[in-house]
């Protein structure tokens, strides 16, 4: 049904095509490769496309039937997406309900510990400046938001963080922090883009603290392919009938 | 009058002692060296303790004038300010005009460039941190003040810079950024404290853009003493009756 057309883009973790006659369509291809700190440190392993894919399209209908409106569209192979074209809003819009990452290098929190309420925080996507943190005043002063779409994002982003943690936490995993962007239909309409997978998330068990994302892969921890593995299986075996 | 009595702290550039039978007030001695980068570049250079404080206490007597509540008590000596003791607010409050500095660098923006409005900014005062920046709602979320707080903060913020670009612009100075502090007095309410000078500004010649503050410090560019005296001239002309 869907035919990809032309390269438009080809990043760290995927390629996007344009689909011959639906203008309003992307055509993503999940590559197996893995970067970490800002493509400094790069690894792959195989299937590692075809797996992000399958969660992060799990989580995305999980979250359209609970009413957030994602780009998702189709799946016509495990390693390519069809979804809604955006226009990418550029900040990375991080999530957090325990400590870790950079949050605990800057502020000497301690590692693993609950945060009082659920942080928001926005990076400003540019790769020449490794993505910094910014804050609301910083966006609207850059004239990057408005402060009622900064608003819609952290609505946005707190109503999924809490479908999220109700998800993992009944597959025996604990949320920690995760990344989301969001970008605008034609209309203006802000929604969900990119992806939800262990690349963009801090997934730990439940009972052991034990790491299912791409902090494997940043700590050299091995068993990178069987810990996002075990993420798909989980979530398979909660969310498919 | 006022008799320092025991040394309670001892800074980068300040040392604080107790005063004999005033205990809301402390007795500072503006020291006259320099640091900068966290301390890791140190200077100094005569007279700069007393040029110092003259000039905050210039601007704190103009303040004051203007319907902020400062710390400003009384100036014994040149180099000495009695103050209100206060509990200090782990906060630096940045206001920012126009483009330099660290606003720079992480942006990526146009030195020296307008911004479109002045923006206020929050620095978390822990020198083993280096003083991170911080949003909202981290200080929020990490419960180092309250929304409400927060919000009087960045009011008096925003009311000082409209008063000392007013003051600065009628000496030929353009008010790029400043940093000041806050501290709560015992029955809590939020006044001004820490000082106003070179060391916590940047301030440039209207006309040629020549700088007058601790960048000349900071980036080597010499006669550091002279333009720091020619900041006091041009404001004891003004303020001076």
């Amino acid at each position: 049904m869907y035919q990809p057309q032309q390269l438009l883009y080809e990043g760290k973790a995927k390629k996007i095509f344009s689909i011959k006659d639906y203008e309003d369509l992307l055509w993503i291809e999940y590559k197996d490769s893995l970067t970490a700190f800002n493509a400094v440190k790069k690894g792959s392993f195989e299937g590692k496309g075809k797996v992000n894919n399958l969660i992060s399209n799990l989580i995305y209908s999980y979250l359209e039937k609970n009413k957030i409106p994602t780009h998702y569209i189709d799946s016509p192979t495990d390693d390519v997406l069809v979804c809604k074209r955006l226009s990418m809003i550029p900040l990375e819009v991080v999530v957090r309900n325990r400590v870790a990452g950079s949050l605990e290098k800057r502020f000497g929190l301690v590692h693993g510990s609950q945060l009082n309420s659920s942080l928001v925080e926005f990076y400003y996507k540019k790769d020449e400046l490794s993505d910094p943190f910014i804050s609301d005043a910083q966006i609207i002063n850059f004239e990057i938001e408005s402060l009622e779409s900064l608003n819609q994002l952290k609505s946005y982003a707190l109503k999924i963080n809490q479908l999220l943690m109700d998800l993992f936490r009944s597959v025996g995993i604990s949320l920690v922090d995760f990344k989301i962007e969001f970008g605008r239909l034609p209309d203006g309409r802000i929604i969900l883009g990119d992806e939800i997978s262990p690349d963009c998330c801090r997934l730990w068990d439940s009972e052991t603290n034990f790491i299912f994302d791409k902090d494997r892969f940043r700590k050299d921890l091995g068993g990178v392919k069987e810990s996002y593995e075990e993420v798909l299986t989980r979530l398979k075996e909660k969310l498919e009938v």
